[in-house]
Protein backbone atom coordinates (compact mmCIF):
# COMPACT_ATOMS: atom_id res chain seq x y z
CA UNK A 1 0.00 0.00 0.00
CA UNK A 2 1.32 3.68 -0.77
CA UNK A 3 2.56 6.10 1.81
CA UNK A 4 -0.25 8.49 1.87
CA UNK A 5 0.62 12.21 0.94
CA UNK A 6 -1.05 15.09 2.70
CA UNK A 7 -2.52 17.55 -0.53
CA UNK A 8 -5.79 20.13 -0.35
CA UNK A 9 -8.30 18.14 -3.29
CA UNK A 10 -9.91 20.63 -5.66
CA UNK A 11 -12.36 22.48 -4.19
CA UNK A 12 -11.44 21.50 -0.63
CA UNK A 13 -10.19 24.28 1.80
CA UNK A 14 -7.45 22.04 3.99
CA UNK A 15 -4.85 19.42 3.65
CA UNK A 16 -6.27 15.67 3.29
CA UNK A 17 -4.71 12.29 3.12
CA UNK A 18 -4.53 11.42 -0.45
CA UNK A 19 -3.26 7.90 -2.23
CA UNK A 20 -0.92 8.97 -4.98
CA UNK A 21 -1.93 6.84 -7.19
CA UNK A 22 -5.41 6.30 -6.94
CA UNK A 23 -6.13 9.75 -5.87
CA UNK A 24 -8.74 8.13 -3.17
CA UNK A 25 -9.08 10.90 -0.26
CA UNK A 26 -9.10 9.69 3.09
CA UNK A 27 -10.92 11.95 5.10
CA UNK A 28 -9.93 11.97 8.54
CA UNK A 29 -12.95 13.06 11.08
CA UNK A 30 -13.08 12.99 14.71
CA UNK A 31 -14.74 10.16 16.30
CA UNK A 32 -17.83 10.09 19.00
CA UNK A 33 -17.54 8.59 21.94
CA UNK A 34 -20.26 6.91 23.85
CA UNK A 35 -21.10 5.74 27.68
CA UNK A 36 -22.92 6.18 30.79
CA UNK A 37 -23.16 6.87 34.20
CA UNK A 38 -24.98 4.50 35.52
CA UNK A 39 -26.69 4.80 38.72
CA UNK A 40 -28.31 2.46 41.18
CA UNK A 41 -29.20 3.77 44.99
CA UNK A 42 -26.96 6.84 44.51
CA UNK A 43 -23.99 4.42 43.47
CA UNK A 44 -22.06 4.60 40.13
CA UNK A 45 -20.97 1.88 38.11
CA UNK A 46 -17.54 2.27 37.43
CA UNK A 47 -15.21 -0.33 35.47
CA UNK A 48 -11.37 -1.00 36.22
CA UNK A 49 -9.66 -0.76 32.52
CA UNK A 50 -8.15 -4.29 31.13
CA UNK A 51 -6.31 -2.84 28.21
CA UNK A 52 -4.60 -0.17 27.37
CA UNK A 53 -4.42 3.14 27.48
CA UNK A 54 -4.88 3.67 31.12
CA UNK A 55 -4.93 -0.79 32.04
CA UNK A 56 -5.65 -0.78 36.03
CA UNK A 57 -7.00 2.64 36.09
CA UNK A 58 -11.36 3.01 36.53
CA UNK A 59 -13.92 4.81 34.02
CA UNK A 60 -17.12 4.53 32.38
CA UNK A 61 -18.37 1.88 30.11
CA UNK A 62 -17.73 4.01 26.91
CA UNK A 63 -16.38 3.43 23.47
CA UNK A 64 -16.34 4.41 20.24
CA UNK A 65 -19.51 4.52 18.10
CA UNK A 66 -20.06 1.87 15.93
CA UNK A 67 -21.90 1.96 12.26
CA UNK A 68 -25.22 1.33 11.84
CA UNK A 69 -26.14 2.74 15.87
CA UNK A 70 -27.63 5.69 17.40
CA UNK A 71 -25.18 7.28 20.08
CA UNK A 72 -27.75 5.58 22.73
CA UNK A 73 -27.82 2.08 20.96
CA UNK A 74 -24.21 2.68 21.77
CA UNK A 75 -24.02 3.53 24.71
CA UNK A 76 -26.21 0.35 25.85
CA UNK A 77 -23.66 -1.94 24.36
CA UNK A 78 -21.31 -0.65 25.86
CA UNK A 79 -22.38 -0.87 29.66
CA UNK A 80 -23.28 -4.75 28.12
CA UNK A 81 -19.37 -5.35 26.74
CA UNK A 82 -17.56 -3.78 28.85
CA UNK A 83 -19.77 -4.09 32.21
CA UNK A 84 -22.74 -7.08 31.71
CA UNK A 85 -25.06 -4.50 32.53
CA UNK A 86 -28.44 -3.76 30.94
CA UNK A 87 -29.30 -0.21 30.81
CA UNK A 88 -31.58 2.26 30.35
CA UNK A 89 -30.87 5.71 29.93
CA UNK A 90 -32.30 8.90 31.29
CA UNK A 91 -31.10 11.85 29.35
CA UNK A 92 -27.79 13.51 28.27
CA UNK A 93 -25.54 14.45 30.58
CA UNK A 94 -22.51 15.61 29.54
CA UNK A 95 -21.25 16.47 25.84
CA UNK A 96 -17.15 16.84 25.85
CA UNK A 97 -14.89 17.79 23.26
CA UNK A 98 -11.25 16.61 23.79
CA UNK A 99 -10.06 18.64 20.39
CA UNK A 100 -6.23 17.36 20.62
CA UNK A 101 -7.39 13.46 20.55
CA UNK A 102 -9.97 14.32 18.24
CA UNK A 103 -12.68 13.05 20.43
CA UNK A 104 -16.18 14.18 20.82
CA UNK A 105 -18.00 12.17 24.22
CA UNK A 106 -21.71 12.34 24.59
CA UNK A 107 -22.06 10.61 27.67
CA UNK A 108 -25.78 9.61 29.22
CA UNK A 109 -27.22 9.10 32.71
CA UNK A 110 -28.64 6.07 33.15
CA UNK A 111 -29.69 3.27 35.47
CA UNK A 112 -30.06 -0.58 35.17
CA UNK A 113 -33.02 -1.93 32.92
CA UNK A 114 -34.02 -3.94 35.27
CA UNK A 115 -32.86 -3.31 39.04
CA UNK A 116 -34.32 -6.42 40.69
CA UNK A 117 -32.39 -8.65 38.70
CA UNK A 118 -30.26 -10.52 41.06
CA UNK A 119 -26.80 -10.20 39.00
CA UNK A 120 -26.87 -6.59 37.89
CA UNK A 121 -23.35 -6.36 36.54
CA UNK A 122 -20.50 -8.36 35.47
CA UNK A 123 -16.81 -7.34 34.15
CA UNK A 124 -16.56 -8.13 30.39
CA UNK A 125 -12.95 -8.90 28.40
CA UNK A 126 -11.78 -5.48 28.44
CA UNK A 127 -12.65 -4.87 32.42
CA UNK A 128 -10.47 -6.43 35.51
CA UNK A 129 -13.42 -5.68 37.87
CA UNK A 130 -16.78 -3.51 37.59
CA UNK A 131 -18.49 -2.05 41.08
CA UNK A 132 -20.20 0.57 42.04
CA UNK A 133 -19.02 3.79 44.40
CA UNK A 134 -20.54 6.07 46.83
CA UNK A 135 -19.39 9.33 45.90
CA UNK A 136 -17.27 9.22 48.94
CA UNK A 137 -15.40 5.90 47.54
CA UNK A 138 -14.67 7.03 44.30
CA UNK A 139 -10.71 6.58 43.81
CA UNK A 140 -9.96 10.11 42.25
CA UNK A 141 -6.26 9.27 41.63
CA UNK A 142 -7.02 5.85 39.95
CA UNK A 143 -9.46 7.40 37.23
CA UNK A 144 -8.40 6.81 34.10
CA UNK A 145 -9.46 9.73 32.31
CA UNK A 146 -10.29 13.29 32.35
CA UNK A 147 -13.63 13.23 31.42
CA UNK A 148 -14.57 10.66 33.42
CA UNK A 149 -14.12 13.23 36.26
CA UNK A 150 -16.16 15.52 34.22
CA UNK A 151 -19.28 13.04 33.73
CA UNK A 152 -18.95 11.98 37.64
CA UNK A 153 -19.26 15.57 38.59
CA UNK A 154 -22.26 16.49 36.46
CA UNK A 155 -23.58 13.35 38.18
CA UNK A 156 -23.29 14.87 41.68
CA UNK A 157 -24.65 18.22 40.40
CA UNK A 158 -28.01 16.31 39.32
CA UNK A 159 -28.08 13.78 41.62
CA UNK A 160 -31.06 11.55 40.06
CA UNK A 161 -32.95 14.89 39.16
CA UNK A 162 -34.29 15.98 36.22
CA UNK A 163 -31.38 16.68 33.37
CA UNK A 164 -31.14 20.22 31.87
CA UNK A 165 -28.38 21.38 29.53
CA UNK A 166 -25.52 18.50 29.12
CA UNK A 167 -22.39 20.04 30.27
CA UNK A 168 -19.17 20.85 28.32
CA UNK A 169 -15.85 20.12 28.19
CA UNK A 170 -14.13 22.61 31.18
CA UNK A 171 -12.50 25.56 28.41
CA UNK A 172 -9.35 25.61 30.23
CA UNK A 173 -9.33 21.54 29.18
CA UNK A 174 -5.60 21.26 30.33
CA UNK A 175 -3.24 19.00 27.70
CA UNK A 176 -2.36 15.48 29.02
CA UNK A 177 -4.41 12.99 31.36
CA UNK A 178 -5.05 15.66 34.33
CA UNK A 179 -5.57 14.04 37.59
CA UNK A 180 -9.25 14.60 39.09
CA UNK A 181 -8.10 16.04 41.93
CA UNK A 182 -7.23 19.19 39.69
CA UNK A 183 -11.44 19.43 39.59
CA UNK A 184 -11.98 23.11 41.28
CA UNK A 185 -13.85 22.12 44.63
CA UNK A 186 -16.60 24.67 43.68
CA UNK A 187 -17.44 22.40 41.09
CA UNK A 188 -17.99 18.98 43.44
CA UNK B 1 -3.85 0.54 -3.67
CA UNK B 2 -5.35 -2.85 -2.94
CA UNK B 3 -8.99 -3.28 -2.31
CA UNK B 4 -9.74 -3.44 1.29
CA UNK B 5 -10.95 -6.80 2.06
CA UNK B 6 -14.00 -7.26 5.46
CA UNK B 7 -12.44 -9.85 7.47
CA UNK B 8 -12.34 -9.68 11.86
CA UNK B 9 -8.96 -8.63 13.26
CA UNK B 10 -7.38 -10.65 15.87
CA UNK B 11 -9.28 -9.18 19.41
CA UNK B 12 -11.99 -7.67 17.50
CA UNK B 13 -15.68 -8.68 17.46
CA UNK B 14 -16.98 -7.00 14.30
CA UNK B 15 -15.42 -6.91 10.83
CA UNK B 16 -13.31 -3.83 9.80
CA UNK B 17 -11.77 -3.34 6.05
CA UNK B 18 -8.23 -4.57 6.53
CA UNK B 19 -5.68 -4.25 3.87
CA UNK B 20 -4.26 -7.43 2.96
CA UNK B 21 -0.93 -6.87 2.16
CA UNK B 22 -0.21 -4.81 5.21
CA UNK B 23 -2.88 -5.47 7.70
CA UNK B 24 -3.45 -2.28 8.22
CA UNK B 25 -7.22 -1.71 9.59
CA UNK B 26 -9.63 1.18 8.14
CA UNK B 27 -11.99 1.50 10.74
CA UNK B 28 -15.06 2.82 9.54
CA UNK B 29 -16.95 5.19 12.24
CA UNK B 30 -19.89 7.50 12.56
CA UNK B 31 -19.17 11.25 11.51
CA UNK B 32 -20.66 14.08 13.46
CA UNK B 33 -21.95 16.56 12.48
CA UNK B 34 -21.84 20.18 13.79
CA UNK B 35 -24.24 23.16 13.00
CA UNK B 36 -26.51 26.16 14.62
CA UNK B 37 -30.05 27.35 14.84
CA UNK B 38 -29.28 30.90 14.12
CA UNK B 39 -32.32 33.45 15.67
CA UNK B 40 -32.22 36.65 15.13
CA UNK B 41 -35.47 38.62 15.94
CA UNK B 42 -37.46 35.56 16.44
CA UNK B 43 -36.12 34.49 12.96
CA UNK B 44 -34.35 31.68 11.40
CA UNK B 45 -31.40 31.71 9.32
CA UNK B 46 -31.17 29.43 6.55
CA UNK B 47 -28.90 28.20 3.69
CA UNK B 48 -30.24 27.46 0.24
CA UNK B 49 -27.67 24.86 -0.68
CA UNK B 50 -25.20 25.36 -3.59
CA UNK B 51 -23.78 22.02 -3.67
CA UNK B 52 -25.48 18.15 -3.66
CA UNK B 53 -26.69 16.42 -2.04
CA UNK B 54 -29.89 18.23 -2.07
CA UNK B 55 -28.97 21.35 -4.30
CA UNK B 56 -31.40 23.82 -4.19
CA UNK B 57 -33.13 23.12 -1.13
CA UNK B 58 -32.67 24.95 2.83
CA UNK B 59 -30.78 23.97 5.13
CA UNK B 60 -28.52 25.04 8.54
CA UNK B 61 -25.43 25.98 8.56
CA UNK B 62 -23.49 22.17 9.36
CA UNK B 63 -21.11 20.20 8.21
CA UNK B 64 -19.11 17.46 9.58
CA UNK B 65 -16.49 18.42 12.67
CA UNK B 66 -13.05 18.25 11.73
CA UNK B 67 -10.11 17.18 13.46
CA UNK B 68 -8.66 19.57 16.27
CA UNK B 69 -12.12 20.95 16.47
CA UNK B 70 -14.55 20.99 19.64
CA UNK B 71 -17.86 20.68 18.34
CA UNK B 72 -18.50 24.26 19.47
CA UNK B 73 -15.36 25.46 17.17
CA UNK B 74 -16.98 23.02 14.24
CA UNK B 75 -20.36 24.98 14.38
CA UNK B 76 -19.05 28.05 14.24
CA UNK B 77 -16.80 27.66 11.56
CA UNK B 78 -19.57 26.37 9.22
CA UNK B 79 -21.92 29.60 10.08
CA UNK B 80 -18.99 31.34 9.06
CA UNK B 81 -18.25 29.40 6.04
CA UNK B 82 -21.61 28.61 4.96
CA UNK B 83 -23.30 32.10 5.89
CA UNK B 84 -20.33 34.45 6.20
CA UNK B 85 -21.92 34.55 9.85
CA UNK B 86 -20.08 35.07 13.12
CA UNK B 87 -22.53 33.35 16.00
CA UNK B 88 -22.12 33.04 19.90
CA UNK B 89 -23.64 29.88 20.78
CA UNK B 90 -26.60 29.39 23.28
CA UNK B 91 -26.63 25.53 24.24
CA UNK B 92 -27.28 22.09 22.58
CA UNK B 93 -30.42 22.40 20.84
CA UNK B 94 -30.86 19.06 19.59
CA UNK B 95 -28.70 16.07 19.35
CA UNK B 96 -29.69 13.38 16.44
CA UNK B 97 -28.62 9.44 15.47
CA UNK B 98 -29.35 9.13 11.78
CA UNK B 99 -27.50 5.69 12.01
CA UNK B 100 -28.58 4.50 8.55
CA UNK B 101 -25.82 7.03 7.46
CA UNK B 102 -23.75 7.11 10.02
CA UNK B 103 -23.90 10.39 11.44
CA UNK B 104 -25.00 11.77 14.67
CA UNK B 105 -25.47 15.96 14.80
CA UNK B 106 -24.88 18.29 17.54
CA UNK B 107 -27.03 21.42 16.43
CA UNK B 108 -27.01 24.26 18.77
CA UNK B 109 -28.93 26.99 19.26
CA UNK B 110 -27.08 30.48 18.33
CA UNK B 111 -27.47 34.01 17.63
CA UNK B 112 -25.29 37.06 15.70
CA UNK B 113 -22.24 37.62 18.06
CA UNK B 114 -22.59 41.22 17.04
CA UNK B 115 -25.97 42.02 16.56
CA UNK B 116 -25.52 45.60 15.20
CA UNK B 117 -23.41 45.14 12.71
CA UNK B 118 -24.88 46.36 9.22
CA UNK B 119 -23.87 43.32 7.09
CA UNK B 120 -24.78 40.04 9.67
CA UNK B 121 -24.46 36.89 6.70
CA UNK B 122 -23.42 36.79 3.18
CA UNK B 123 -23.58 33.33 0.96
CA UNK B 124 -20.64 31.40 1.55
CA UNK B 125 -19.42 29.30 -1.61
CA UNK B 126 -21.42 26.43 -0.65
CA UNK B 127 -25.08 28.49 -0.28
CA UNK B 128 -26.82 30.07 -2.88
CA UNK B 129 -28.50 31.93 -0.95
CA UNK B 130 -28.68 32.97 2.62
CA UNK B 131 -31.89 34.36 4.84
CA UNK B 132 -34.10 35.09 7.60
CA UNK B 133 -37.49 33.37 7.88
CA UNK B 134 -40.00 33.74 10.41
CA UNK B 135 -41.43 30.64 11.59
CA UNK B 136 -44.84 31.07 9.41
CA UNK B 137 -42.56 31.18 6.31
CA UNK B 138 -40.50 28.47 6.88
CA UNK B 139 -40.34 26.92 3.00
CA UNK B 140 -41.57 23.10 4.88
CA UNK B 141 -41.33 21.76 1.30
CA UNK B 142 -38.40 22.64 0.30
CA UNK B 143 -36.24 21.76 3.59
CA UNK B 144 -33.09 19.77 2.61
CA UNK B 145 -33.49 17.34 5.27
CA UNK B 146 -35.40 15.78 7.90
CA UNK B 147 -32.85 16.55 11.01
CA UNK B 148 -33.47 20.28 9.76
CA UNK B 149 -37.09 19.94 10.68
CA UNK B 150 -36.51 17.94 13.81
CA UNK B 151 -33.74 21.01 14.99
CA UNK B 152 -36.41 23.98 13.88
CA UNK B 153 -38.95 22.15 15.82
CA UNK B 154 -36.92 22.31 18.62
CA UNK B 155 -36.49 25.47 18.44
CA UNK B 156 -40.09 26.70 18.19
CA UNK B 157 -40.16 24.40 21.58
CA UNK B 158 -37.61 26.33 23.66
CA UNK B 159 -37.93 30.12 22.17
CA UNK B 160 -35.54 32.23 23.10
CA UNK B 161 -35.64 30.65 26.53
CA UNK B 162 -34.03 28.35 28.71
CA UNK B 163 -32.80 25.35 27.09
CA UNK B 164 -32.97 21.59 28.99
CA UNK B 165 -32.27 18.36 27.91
CA UNK B 166 -31.72 18.28 23.88
CA UNK B 167 -34.22 16.88 21.45
CA UNK B 168 -33.34 13.95 20.18
CA UNK B 169 -33.79 11.65 17.07
CA UNK B 170 -38.17 10.87 16.64
CA UNK B 171 -37.52 6.79 17.52
CA UNK B 172 -39.72 6.02 13.95
CA UNK B 173 -36.98 7.70 12.09
CA UNK B 174 -38.32 6.37 8.40
CA UNK B 175 -35.73 5.81 5.97
CA UNK B 176 -35.61 7.95 3.01
CA UNK B 177 -35.99 11.67 2.77
CA UNK B 178 -38.99 12.48 5.25
CA UNK B 179 -41.07 15.61 3.92
CA UNK B 180 -41.38 17.90 7.36
CA UNK B 181 -45.49 18.03 6.63
CA UNK B 182 -44.96 14.69 8.21
CA UNK B 183 -44.42 15.96 11.59
CA UNK B 184 -46.78 15.63 14.29
CA UNK B 185 -49.14 18.91 14.87
CA UNK B 186 -48.75 18.24 18.18
CA UNK B 187 -44.62 18.54 17.98
CA UNK B 188 -45.35 22.34 16.38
Amino acid sequence: MPEFVRSIPDGDTRERLLCPLCGHVEYENPKLVVGSVVVHDSRVLLCRRAIPPRRGFWTLPAGFLEMGETAEEGARREAEEEAGAEIALDGVLGLYSISRIGQVQVIFRARFAEPERRRLFAPGPESLEVRLFDWEEIPWADIAFPSVCWALTEWRRTGSGPLGQPGRSPPAEAPGIAPCVELPEGAL
